[in-house]
């Protein structure tokens, strides 16, 4: 039997629908969600991520603020343009695509980001108070910007009519960005979660003990058949350039076969975290009602 | 056989003997860790707390500003002392007892407290940093304030020689004071954890998976000896007041027999949790070196 295909695509153009109901409501009061995005450099994914963020903003009708500032540039002059951003009332979000240059502290940049517009959910008040709620729906309540990965991972789920409630999750993978919050999410949702990596021992049988199983290791086609319980949920965050084109972290071919639902790759997570992105922007947007 | 009792008594009084050594150097440059504790009203736990407290800075030679309020103070009263206690060099932590009477919001108090004095760790930005480090390495060489509770199990465990590198560990509980910042500390310290919980389903079994057993659930004498490993290393953080005396939340008596090792309570974590808040007023008190 074939797992059953969860598109984070479809489900993807459907938030986006929602949100353009959403937005036109914010115009009928005169207000425009405005995101800014600042790029540093001239890395081509960058790029590329920056552009699909402003492509989508021009889509759902968000006004879209793009900074390109060169290599070279001062971390003074990017947190002076952060602080100009913070002020401009015009603006519901502040995005500042990651890497930035060598001469440049991250963290310093991350942290100066006004935590009201904080729409990628990384500055630290935000990720302390993420961390602190007692389930999801006083994350939901408290309107708190969920990081945009992890937040459609579990949209995806829900969305889906997957149960989390007493199930068994195992998240691979204990990244800042995705391992560690979707472990957060999975247990304000009343799952008994896992987090296993790279130091853990018999991986396998961890990974098989899973109704939900998350693999956000970065190594292509890793979850192999073996790994998956009958009917698990499988939700493959990977997105591996390898010679055979983008390939996610599970063997989807095989564990298709044994899975009960499983994410794709690409048309999975991927065109999640753009949308999240949306919510938060708008969510940002509506504080100014 | 009978398993090694972790007493965290004497590994308490191992590290406050280590402190009195920082301290005494500290005061040969200048420097007197000065901690201030706030309590509103005269709750008689909170009241035995604070006096623990005080109690030890005096023992330690750490300098005790005891601010004790009436239960009727407004919080603007309160915001206005934490104010003062900010900005005051003498003082290297600020504690707020918990928990604060109804007409007080208690975030807003722990929000105002500077996170460079926030000995609790309580903050957001302190929690926020917390959970994104890279490892238990990096919590040290940041000097974060860790928790207090869970950093004395990491010690407890640690002390003993238990090894975390690669271990299954389980954590039964999911508060933000207990069970949330310790499964952040092993998964750190590179073991794989599991958290449970009420609605977790076949909570003996997956409890006796854990090579690491946390007991942090609040329910006297919960973990029976069917739900550990034989050999397992069990910590119980439960200090519930029974018709018995202070009962921890495991069945001690039974346990014994099949773990490995087991801190018991009163003597185990208890006696950590006031040594570790002292651990933070002397490594906030070096940052004025």
């Amino acid at each position: 039997m074939s797992a059953r295909i969860l598109s984070g695509k479809e489900i993807a153009k459907k938030i986006r629908e929602e949100l353009k109901d959403e937005i036109a409501d914010l115009k009928s009061q005169g207000i425009t969600p405005g995101l800014a995005t600042i790029l540093v450099g001239e890395d081509p994914a960058s790029q590329v991520y920056v552009g699909a963020k402003t492509k989508t903003c021009h889509d759902l009708g968000i006004f879209s603020d793009q900074h390109t500032l060169p290599a070279d540039t001062s971390e003074g002059k990017l947190l002076s343009l952060i602080d100009e951003l913070n002020n401009n009332p015009k603006i519901d979000g502040i995005l500042t695509q990651l890497p930035l240059p060598k001469q440049i502290n991250e963290t310093k940049v991350l942290d100066a980001i006004s935590p009201e517009k904080d729409v990628d959910g990384f500055h630290p008040i935000n990720v302390g108070r993420f961390f602190t709620v007692k389930d999801f729906e006083e994350m939901v309540e408290k309107k708190l910007f969920l990081p945009c990965t992890p937040h459609g991972m579990i949209e995806i789920i829900k969305r889906s009519d997957i149960q989390m409630n007493g199930k068994e999750a195992v998240v691979l993978g204990r990244s800042n960005i995705v391992g560690k919050p979707i472990a957060m999410l999975l247990l304000a949702n009343n799952a008994t979660v896992t987090i296993c990596h790279s130091r853990t021992k018999d991986l396998a049988s961890v990974c098989k003990r899973a109704d939900i199983l998350i693999a956000a290791i970065g190594k292509p086609k890793f979850v192999t058949a073996d790994m998956v319980k009958e009917g698990a949920c499988v939700i493959d965050v990977g997105v591996n350039r390898t010679e055979q084109g983008l390939v996610g972290d599970v063997d989807f071919e095989k564990v298709v076969d044994i899975a009960g639902s499983i994410t794709p790759v690409p048309g999975g997570v991927g065109p999640m975290t753009i949308t999240m992105l949306m919510v938060n922007v708008v969510k940002s947007a509506k504080k100014r009602i």
